[in-house]
This record gives C-alpha cells, sequence and structure tokens, in this order.
C-alpha cells in the first residue's frame, strides 16, 4: 500500500526514524533491523546497571518488538544483521543470526543507523581476552556485570576517560570496586579545556578512583595491565572505552560516499551519496553550526533529530538542517561538568580568534542552604563578541547554565544580548544576577579593554617569578591559606595603603572569586597604576587547579593552604 | 572632584548603582540614603527567616553601611530619609531619623530607587492592629518571628498568594503554624494562567494550608478575620501581601512625570522627566519587550541591571535598553513553578493571536531515580509560531526549561528555533528529547494544523456532555481510574477495533500525557476519521487540573480515581 521502508539500526536514529515515519505514514510497510537481541534501549544509561541505580538490566529497554507491532505496526526484527545494500536493485540482504537463514529485501527507502563501535586496539596485547569488556548495548553491560559478580572482581581498569569511562569509573566505585582510570591524553573529558579538567581530576581523585593520565595499556594479563609508561595497574576486568569509530562496513561495501572525519557524508536532508538511502546517527559526518565544518558527534539528542528529518524529508514536509553545535552533561560523582559550542581548544585549532572569561560566582543566593561555588568559563570571538561556548561545573545546576548558552549560540547570541539576559531568579533557584549574566559583564570588559586579566593556568609561573601579586582578602582569610609570595592588601584597606604598591612593574590582584580584585583593579586603574591585572579564578581558582598535579607529582604547591574548606 | 551622586534607597537598585559607579568613577562621591536600618539585604530571601531556613536575620543583610564606606568609599547613611527633591536647585531634603536632624544635600546626579510598598486597604477594618504586618525590609521579618514567637501564636493568615504570600506562608507552615492563604482573584501567583495555577492549588492543599480564593479579608479582629464571604477564619497574626504599589510621595511632590501604570516615567537610559534625576526598580514604568508596551515589574534582577544601566549612562558609556520580558520562579513546598513572557491572559488582553501546547514528560530519563513529571505550557504566536512565553512547573528542574524560553523570547526565536535546540543531555539531568523540544513539536503540529487539540480546561465539559473520548491506554491501566464514559481503546489494540470509532461525531483521544494518543490521533486520521482531537494533558493533565476544585467544592470527579500514584 504505502512505502515500503527500511531500518538498518532500532536504536536511537533507526527506532526514532522508524515511530516518526509511522505518524507521518499510517499504511507505510516499516521494518527495523537490529543485529542485537534489543531495539530501542537506553545506551546513554547503560553504565548505571553497574552501580545497581538501574536494578534490572531490562529496564534499560524501553521498547520490545511486540510494542512496536502492537502500537506502531513496525516490524522490527531483532537478532537480524544486514550484510549488505545493494543500491541499483533497491535491496539489502538480510541474515537472520539465529537460523542463519539470509534473505533479500526490497525497499524504496532504506534508511541507516548503523552507530558507531568502540575502538578496540590491535596492537593491546591481550585485547581479545575474555575478561576484556566494552560497553555499547545491553549484553556488554549484563556480561560486565555477571562477569564481576561471579568471578568476584575487585580490581577494574577502565580505559579512556570520556563520557561513558568516567561513567563506568564512577559506577563501579559506587559499587565498592577500586577502579582504576587510564586516559592517553593529559586530561579527561575532551569536551572540557585543560583547566576546567582539573576540577574533575581532583574530584575523581577525591572520590579515589585511581586516575593516571598521559598514559595507555600496553598489555592485558590476567588480573592487572602493563601500560606504556611501564606502570602495572590491578584489574581483573579492563573496560575498554577509549573512543568509537563510525560502523562503515556495510556503506562502504555499498559504495556510500564516506566524509573526511571518517562519518558517512550526507546532506542537508541526511541523504546519502546513493538516492533513496538515508544516514543518520554516530555513523555520520555532520556540520558544526559554529565553524560550518564537518564534525562527528556521537549523541543521542542530535540522531533523533536527524531521524526525524529524515522522515520528514521522505514525505515532503520542510525542515531545517541547523548542524551541530555539540552539547553535553556528565555527572562525575558529586561534581556536574556540562558544556556546548567550541573550547579553547576548537578555537586554537579552528584559528577563532576568541577571549575567555571565568567566573566563580555561588549558584544560589549565598545565605541559602546548599548554595554552592559554580566555575563557569565563556568562550566568545573577538572582537566581535559573539558567544562560542560555555563550560560550566558544579555541585548544582550546571545544565541549566550551559543550556541557556547553547541557546544564545544557536540564536547567534553575543555578550551584550547575554549580559542582558532576564532569567528566573528566586534565592533557592539562583542570584539575581547569574553565572552567565556575570560571565558576560566581564567579557565585555575584556572586550572593550576596561582591564586585563591573566589566566589561572599562568598564575603558577607569576608566582614562581616573584611578581608583585595582591592578595585582596581580609587578613584572617589571608592567614588560613593563600598564594605564596602574596602581599595582603584587602579590598577593605588598599586605598590607605597605596605606597605599598609598586607603579614601575606589573601588579597583579586577586581576592577569593575575583569580585572584590575586579573592583580593586578598576580602582587602581583610575589611581594611575597603568599595569594592574586581574588574576582569573581568583584563590579558589588557582586551588582548583593546581590541586590534583600537586598531588599527583609531588610538586610543591604554590599556595601555603588550600581552601576547600571554603566551597 | 568627581561628580557628587546621591543615591534615594539602598536595597537592589541603589546599592547596585552606587557600586557600578564607583567602578566607573574612583573620585566620584557616592551618597546612598535608605530610611531604613540597612542596605544591601537580601528582600528576596526575607520569607525564609520564618522558617529559619535562614536562621539569623542579620545574614539577610549583604553589606553594611561600614563595608560600603570601607570598600567602595560609598557614604551609605541608614535611618536617613529624603523628604524632599529640588530639581532647579539640583538638592535634596535629608532627614536624620535617629536626631531628627534636617540637611540640604547638593548633587550633580541623583538616582531614585525608592521601591514600592506593600498594599494595605483602608476599608479593611482593624489594617493598623499591632498584629497585621507586611513583608518588605528585614525589621518586618523580625517583628513578625518575634511577635508570632513571644506570643506563641499558632494561627497565621496571609492575605495574598503571590511570590511573597506563597513563601510566606510555606515558611510559617514549616515552622509548625496553622496558616490559612486569602486570594481575592481565582487562582495564587498571577503569572501563571488559571489551568497551570491549580497544580499549585493542590500542591498547597497537599501541604495543608487552608487557602481560600475569592474571598478578601473584610475586618481584622484580634484572633480571627472575617472574610467579605461572611467566613471567618482564625488568626492572631496577619500577613499582608496583596501587592505592591510604587513609592511615589518624593517622585510625585517633585513634579516627576509619572506613566500610565503608576510607575515613575523614565527614558531610554532610565532617566525621569527632569534631567540628573534617575530612577531605577521596582518604582519606575519600563517596558516589556514583547508587547513594546508600558509595565511594571518588581523584580530585583530588572532592577539590578537598571542600576547598571543608570551609572553606564551617567560616564557616556553605551548601553542598550532592551525591556523586560519578566521571568520568575517560585519554589512552593515540592513544586517548583517558573514563567517567563506572556501567558494567556496576557496574550487576551493585549488581543495578540497565540495558540499553546502542553506537555507534561519526564524531566530526565524514566528509568533513572526521581525522574518526575514536569508540567510545561508553551505559548506562542499565531501564525508566527514567535515564542511569547511558557510556564513550567514539577519537582524538578523547571527554572532550567524557563530560562530557555526565556533565552528564545530575547533572541525572537520560534518554534522550529525551539524544536531544533541541542541542549546538554544525559539521563540523570534530562531526555535527549527535551520538554521544551516537544512542547515546540506539538506548537508546530498546531500551527500547521497537523491535528487539532482540546485544552485541558474543556475536557470536563466534554465528559458531563458524553462526548466520544478514547482512553488509549492499556486496560490495566484503564481499571485503576480513568474519565467517567471513556471507552478504553488502547494504542496497541485500536487498529483492529476502528468499527469501534464513530465517524460521524467528534472523536476526543487521550492516554496518561498524550504521547500514546498523539500517536492515535494521527493514525485514526489518516485511516478517514476526520474529527479526531487530542485532549491536551491527557489522563495526568485533567487530574492535576481538576482535583483542587473538585475537593474544595465537593462536586462529583470527572474521573473514577486520581491516579496521583503515576506520577
Amino acid at each position: 500500500m504505502g512505502k515500503r521502508v527500511l531500518i538498518i539500526g532500532g536504536v536511537a536514529g533507526g527506532a526514532s526514524a522508524a515511530a516518526r515515519i509511522r505518524r507521518i505514514d499510517e499504511f507505510a510497510e516499516i521494518v527495523m533491523f537490529e543485529r542485537g537481541p534489543f531495539v530501542s534501549f537506553s545506551n546513554c544509561a547503560l553504565p548505571f546497571h553497574l552501580s545497581g541505580i538501574v536494578e534490572e538490566s531490562e529496564n534499560l529497554v524501553l521498547m520490545t518488538p511486540e510494542v512496536f507491532d502492537k502500537q506502531y505496526n513496525i516490524d522490527a526484527r531483532v537478532n537480524h544483521e544486514v550484510t549488505a545494500i545493494n543500491p541499483k536493485e533497491k535491496t539489502i540482504v538480510v541474515k537472520n543470526l539465529l537460523s542463519g537463514e539470509e534473505t533479500i529485501e526490497a525497499y524504496d527507502e532504506l534508511v541507516l543507523s548503523p552507530g558507531a563501535n568502540p575502538v578496540l586496539p590491535e596492537n593491546i596485547k591481550g585485547i581479545h581476552s575474555a575478561h576484556v569488556f566494552s560497553v555499547r548495548n545491553v549484553p556488554d553491560i549484563d556480561q560486565i556485570k555477571r562477569y564481576i559478580d561471579q568471578n568476584n572482581v575487585q580490581d577494574v581498569v577502565v580505559a579512556g576517560a570520556g563520557f561513558i569511562g568516567i561513567e563506568v569509573a564512577e559506577n563501579l566505585k559506587k559499587a565498592g570496586k577500586n577502579v582504576s582510570l587510564i586516559e592517553a591524553a593529559d586530561q579527561v573529558m575532551e569536551p572540557f579545556d585543560y583547566d576546567m579538567a582539573q576540577i574533575l581530576h581532583k574530584e575523581i581523585m577525591d572520590n579515589d578512583v585511581n586516575l593516571v593520565l598521559e598514559d595507555a595499556i600496553a598489555e592485558i594479563k590476567d588480573d592487572c595491565v602493563l601500560l606504556t609508561s611501564g606502570k602495572e595497574i590491578p584489574g581483573q576486568v579492563v573496560i575498554m572505552a577509549i573512543g568509537v569509530k563510525p560502523e562503515l562496513t556495510l556503506a562502504k561495501a555499498a559504495g556510500l560516499e564516506i566524509g573526511k572525519t571518517g562519518g558517512i557524508k550526507v546532506n542537508h536532508h541526511y541523504l546519502t551519496s546513493e538516492p533513496h538511502i538515508y544516514a543518520v546517527g554516530d555513523a555520520i559526518e555532520t556540520t558544526n553550526l559554529i565553524t560550518r565544518k564537518p564534525t562527528r558527534l556521537t549523541l543521542a539528542g542530535p540522531a533523533q533529530r536527524q531521524a526525524r528529518a529524515v522522515a520528514d524529508h521522505m514525505y515532503g514536509k520542510q525542515y531545517r538542517n541547523t548542524g551541530v553545535i555539540g552539547s553535553s552533561v556528565i555527572q562525575c560523582f558529586e561534581m556536574n561538568a556540562a558544556s556546548t559550542g567550541l573550547n579553547e581548544k576548537d578555537c586554537k585549532k579552528e584559528g577563532i580568534d576568541y577571549r575567555t572569561s571565568y567566573v566563580i560566582p555561588k549558584d544560589k543566593v549565598g545565605l541559602m542552604p546548599n548554595a554552592r561555588p559554580i566555575y563557569f568559563k565563556l568562550i566568545f570571538a573577538y572582537p566581535s563578541g559573539q558567544i562560542l561556548g560555555a563550560q560550566c561545573m558544579g555541585e548544582g545546576n550546571v545544565d541549566k547554565r550551559i543550556d541557556i548558552i547553547a541557546t544564545m549560540i544557536t540564536m547567534n547570541g553575543n555578550l551584550e544580548d547575554l549580559k542582558e539576559l532576564e532569567l528566573s531568579y528566586s534565592p533557592m533557584f539562583g542570584t539575581a544576577k547569574d553565572a552567565v549574566n556575570m560571565a558576560a559583564l566581564v567579557g565585555l570588559n575584556i572586550l572593550n579593554g576596561e582591564y586585563k586579566q591573566v589566566p589561572v593556568t599562568e598564575i603558577r609561573s607569576l608566582i614562581e617569578s616573584n611578581a608583585f601579586i595582591i592578595d585582596g582578602r581580609e587578613p584572617d582569610e589571608y592567614e588560613e591559606g593563600h598564594m605564596i609570595n602574596a602581599v595582603n592588601i584587602p579590598f577593605s584597606e588598599f586605598r590607605n595603603r597605596l605606597d605599598e604598591i609598586p607603579k614601575d612593574q606589573p601588579v597583579y590582584v586577586h581576592c577569593l572569586s575575583s569580585q572584590r580584585s575586579y573592583n580593586m583593579v578598576k580602582a587602581l586603574q583610575m589611581r594611575g597604576f597603568d599595569n594592574v591585572f586581574n588574576l582569573m579564578g581568583s584563590f579558589l581558582g588557582l586551588c582548583m587547579y593546581e590541586y590534583y598535579n600537586d598531588q599527583v607529582t609531588g610538586r610543591k604547591p604554590v599556595v601555603t593552604n588550600y581552601r576547600f574548606d571554603l566551597l
């Protein structure tokens, strides 16, 4: 009667496409093929089964083939692997993995949503051992949990400190295991810049996970792994989460064009290089809204939107492909961490001139219970002030701040827009001037040359080179911990102590979180001090930035005392 | 040396202006006059002292005159009332309320931030009794708490169910008091439409506050109040929170122009009708960004931004006055409630053609702990699809959703923008398709005429008039509670039971939260049913909408059983 639409892959992209097609065309024949035993499971929630937060792994499955059939009249065939696509004939070859039977299925429209596979480097000796796992689907997580339980495993090595690696490590820690987290880069969580990642490093260390950076697994032995550094790390289970690569087997064999980034190339309508073949999700190359360049993004939200767009285009409905900006959030023990858009690394790579602002206000009115610091970094274009990205961490509502910035980026907002943004406020939920407003105000000061600042990454070398650093906090605050060599000239006294401040050398000012030092810097400038800098992040920012590396390297701290009790 | 700037009023607007002026001009002479004993206190946090959440009332004071002096070189004079302004002479008359002494102070620039006064109707007999209070400043809240404690008051009457009234009622309830909340309108919290307000009514009732709507205090007696309805409500303390009116005494006496809305008229730069006299905060008339019309808005965020703008203009700095949209959030027991922009009432008043969408998804992935429903109503312009406003309630992160919409409104976003918005997602924080995306999708369906819907406010009359209503849930769900007269044709069976559905009369479809019924409506349309409607909010929405009035009026419910256990 209607079109015959075949869908390869039955998770986020595939299942969304199927449901949307049904809503547009009650009479289409829709068949969805899934290699695994389940369709429509929550892959993002998989790690939470390891701690028991999601108690039963079957709860991870959102829709069964039976429900697809009864509610949506969609034929969802699990344990069915598509082994070939013949674009000229408009057919696919499908193998029933249980019976071994092969059939040829004809399509009017074909949707590829094959996803991405975990990277398992062949050069790691022992990578195919029975106690090495990856996390892609429900059987994977079931297997891991069963193996750990049955073998009473105590030590687990997680390789890769991205979203999956961190969530797996945290959930195993919550399950009482000894967890080592090995990451080849010098930081966890690529979406964050190095400075912000230090906050997560501290959080991971504080929660007793053995975090090993700039190292990788060379060999997997029975109850330990050998790192390239020569270190030996105990582990009776190894979970590989160092990254994913698009599943391209079918696409390549069918002659579909592959993009430069290694994803299936699609046009504005998510059509591949062959007519009537669409592709969505983790396997495709998409476009970054900010840089206008091809990119890959393995997130569920964009996959769902792409799937919807495919269905709409199939039936001649208008659709706007706006590309992606890359918004994400993760819970890392008590610290929530969210980001959107470009980070500093991206800007440097793309040759985009940018500036940043970094503020550490409270997430709600300070006198309310549970008011906690929020670490907020804003990236904006120079000199346009256009908002490019943000990174936010804290125990509170960081996703709110990042979603506001994501909206701003999408709507092409600049610092002036963000400064004036009128957000919902009451003391339990925020501050009258929110962190995002503050970051915009600081950003405008930078853009307008109102004052100069030094990033938190450079404070250590200033301290070590004996720069003139003013601590603008009160004496009791200074006494309990301060930057080495800093001179304590409180905000409440500085106008009477100007003669203590040199005019012939740069002067660096900080306080606890840069609110007081900002005022001091402005006043000093007007009082004839031409070479004054604000230290971004101030004392709190420096403590958070330096702590992890101080601890792991044993180097001498540049503060007399970390004051995390002030948080 | 610098300008002499005088500021009348030392709370949100005044204190912000003073601090900003100091940052721009280190040499200005800044004097801030405050009639009360405190400057710079958190007026929004006042009610939280009643429950002890803010234990000491002195914690409500953010900055003392001493700190203003030492840190900012600002002369903050408390207990100083400005009694007259002489614009021609550029002077004001100030009375020291402790000594009685009067002085004349000259200004180069004057900033008015006099705020607004609680409305205390003279026609209420007993309004000036010693046990009648209002909540404007720290002494007020101190007095109330002391009076209640010293007199061991058990019954409190709160008049007015706006922000202050609800927060006072909740905090007194938390302090163990019997609280009655009297509101003249037919609903609490004016920023919300009647339908959404029902959710708050239920929450207030569930928390054992005696909520009395469409009634008002006629007389205040010693230990009770008499309402206009004749009801007598026990209360040894009465707190008046029925509204505020701008404090205009000084402005009027000085001949400053007053706007039609009853606030001090200001121009783009917040200059009053007299040169060198600015006005900010609760006392002024501002402009609504959406309607472009004058309005009044008594919120702290806008006051702070206005204060900053005043300082900027005073010193020739560029500034953009974008008007206000009115974003707010309140915690009402376990229910958070936030709103932004225009509501339906506003649109009707302004003659703006609009449509709405109403969705009740979970606030995070359903299988995660603490996933809770979020009640989200979106208002958009017809036929442009421009986003006009939103209202959101739930136990979770409602402020996030409203702040996203506030950003969209500010950036002139429409439904297409909102539909595609890429927000930070992980199962602990949201869903891959967030409530705001879903509301946009439903909105686009309405805009494009994809299907028709009936608002939750009209479901009762459909039920009572024996309309053909299909309950698309499964039989076990139906059995445990359903709309009276609804026919149970589950989503999983309807294609085999089409002959049970009439073609000659309107058909209304619902499920639990309209996700399944949306699919059914689309399918039925394609199967030749031309007159099919989706019931907005579905069973869950109806239960929330009807419950409170059912309980207080004792009328027969239109559901066989409320299923709040499903929440």
